[in-house]
């Protein structure tokens, strides 16, 4: 076998073996197969594609490329939940108190973000004190004890996919089905979850631009899931506008915490009660979804969750108390605010109802802000962050306030992006419905 | 500008303009643009292609990658002639000295083989004494003195293009109209010739295996020249077997001069005289092609090319009385042979005419023996090679020998390729014409 006959057969078109897979994945992690040849297959693949079989064999491969997390010692079903990635996305956040407060053991392996879109890290380090980082001892004892955990993803849970992702991301080569797929499944494979719930986005602030596109990718990992052992649902969910109205880090804990306090906006409640029922649907937990989307519901509505919420904040060291005394000083008022240096709207230009609000500019104005990084080594501001003032549907005067950004760094940029993010129209828009469908496996 | 966003637009199927095709050439060729970024722009340019002002724009970067060379110091038209790549193609070694016999200045530059293909350099580096490198006075002066001087090809021409083709090698980028097309004419017009004349080689010996790829192959590098200001023209030749007999390095020089001495296969007689007939007409030497045709001929006849070629011989330093000592002792004859210490034949094991002689195989199988490279830095055996004895509409006996092997080291792998290389029939094959068209600069 050789890198080279492995390209040119995929070039042709020809499906590879998982013993030819194996070895382009193993070959490119140990370094015997240089980055130019991976680029060339990666490109290769981005225009040719991969049956079921190979993706479900690149995924297998990059899984057993590190470390296989085994969650055994925790007791029950196992249920992770993934995002692909979205702006104002604080769901997490909220369904793994949910879940918690089922007594579904929630231990969660998460990342940091990149570009346009934000990581569940990134939002719980702006609570003073928080560790995402601790032994795997005291994970699994605090799962036990409280049934609910969170750290970060180590860099030995497939080293594979860390490696071919920079690479796609160098050569133009991260929007493929295939290598988006693979990537997201095998990390969460490795991770040891036994049933996998995935909220694959859809709309202009997400890689996936249309429904057809995500539901493609949902069958995909679906199929992923099914090949190799691994219980997988997707949720489709709309993306066109910021979920929430926040976009950042502190602000996004905050909006999630008011979501458990039963004061959330109607679209991220909707998500966040249909990724809970998922997952306490597939753990085995109810007879039905309908009877998980009501237990989920109810949970957050008598605070169990929010209770929930809060003890998980302190077992990992984090000060609420501190968070809301900082938070507080960030408010929609300008005179109120302390911690930015910089806050500043941005107002209509003329009356009418928001009928476009682009989450991808807003994301990117984010992330302009300080909210985000450009690259993986850049530092956030967890105080940076936009608030969507009006959102599709909403009427707004002449003059009045779409936007509030706060910023410790020039805003001008980001305030560009912001005015060209939202289109008026004098009739009043409807905005569209956020769950889009579920995939199942086959 | 960046890399990325030209890999994207490619991926994407866009044009790219002259400058970024420069920023990418430029910028691989001095290290700033990493080897894995050029590798997935190579294969996305494989899988869309590039029109004609792209081809034309990335030729033209990578002339002016290195050195271009001044040939107005040498009075007239200059006319190089450059091959495609065949197996049996001593066409070079015919050209060069009927050109000098008709007064057009000869002045090449040559390349080393590499797979199953042979390089002029290494052809003439058989015969004892023969200096392929000299300063460039010497060579103009060669040039203008006795009308001929042959150099190997110095790194300081194109070196992009050789950087390029390496990796296009390394990751299974070659076989792409644009980039064929582009690194063969860059060299050429870094060469600086006023007139190009290529012998596009069709067949399953060569590069392009059908008509159709050879046409737009010339196609493209005819408009490149044109593009360029290089006035270019290609001969489309037959490569589905051997050229000639002989597939080696002596033995191909020993049969280019029977050539000269007017006792060549009528093959390669009539492709030598064919090219030759172009480069002189287009040179402007003559009225019609006709006319150069029946010029060419005649110099080969009255034995003026053949006084030429030995001069050609003598001034580079090698000694004809030496080469043609060794090769008598290489007959065809077992029992003459001392220079080889294997020398074998592969026999029929049933009687008919050959109807297929695939030039690829008996082109490996010569490489096997010692007279090809696999890599750059290997070493060849000038005096390893074979000869077909049979070619195809000749009949063979059962037990009668079809080739004969001169070799080194080992033979059997070849001898195993050799006896997959042709097939009998038993009705006779007439083999088809040799030269398959000419196409012209529009």
């Amino acid at each position: 076998m050789n890198i080279k006959e492995i390209i040119s057969k995929k070039k042709r078109g020809q499906p590879l073996t998982a013993d030819e897979i194996k070895y382009f994945v193993d070959g490119f992690t140990n370094g015997s197969v240089p980055d130019y040849q991976a680029a060339a297959l990666l490109m290769a693949i981005y225009f040719k594609g991969m049956d079921s079989a190979e993706v479900s064999a690149l995924t297998d491969a990059m899984v057993h490329s590190g470390e296989v997390l085994d969650l055994s010692a925790i007791p029950g079903v196992k249920v992770d939940k993934h995002s692909t990635g979205g702006v104002g996305d604080k769901i997490s956040l909220v369904v793994m108190p949910v879940m918690a407060a089922l007594g579904i053991p929630s231990a969660k392996m998460s990342g940091r973000g990149l570009g346009h879109t934000g990581g569940t890290i990134d939002k719980l380090e702006s609570i003073p004190g928080f560790r995402t980082e601790m032994p795997s001892g005291e994970f699994f004892d605090n799962v036990r004890k409280y049934g609910i955990a969170l750290v970060g993803q180590t860099g030995s849970l497939a080293p594979a996919d860390k490696k071919i992702y920079a690479l796609r991301d160098a050569t133009e080569c991260v929007d493929s089905v295939p290598l988006i797929a693979s990537s997201i499944m095998s990390k969460k494979i490795a991770s040891g979850a036994d049933v996998i719930v995935l909220d694959v986005k859809v709309g202009s602030g997400s890689f996936m631009k249309t429904e057809a596109e995500a539901r493609e990718l949902a069958q995909t990992m679906a199929a992923i899931g099914g090949a190799l052992g691994k219980k997988t649902v997707a949720v489709l969910t709309a993306m066109e506008q910021p979920l929430g109205r926040e976009v950042g880090n502190a602000c996004e804990v905050f909006e999630a915490i008011q979501i458990l306090r039963g004061m959330g906006e109607n679209d991220e409640l909707e998500v966040a009660v249909k990724i809970s029922a998922c997952m306490a649907y597939y753990a085995g937990k109810y007879e039905n979804l309908a009877e998980a989307e009501k237990a989920a519901a109810d949970v957050i509505v008598n605070g169990k969750a929010l209770a929930k919420f809060e003890e998980f904040v302190k077992i990992q060291g984090g000060d609420l108390e501190k968070f809301y005394y900082n938070y507080s000083l960030l408010g929609a008022d300008e005179k109120m605010c302390r911690l930015s240096d910089k806050v500043s709207y941005v107002v209509a230009e003329k009356s009418g109802y928001v009928s476009e609000l682009d989450a991808e500019k807003i994301g990117r104005a984010a992330m302009l802000l300080g909210a985000g990084r450009l690259k993986k080594d850049d530092k956030i501001d967890h105080f940076a962050g936009i608030r969507c003032l009006k959102k599709i549907g909403e009427y707004v005067n002449e003059g009045e306030a779409v936007f509030l950004m706060r910023s410790n760094v020039e805003y001008e940029s980001a305030a560009e992006l912001l005015r060209n993010s939202y289109r008026l129209s004098d009739l009043r828009v409807i905005p569209g419905a956020v769950i889009l469908g579920v995939v199942e496996q086959q």
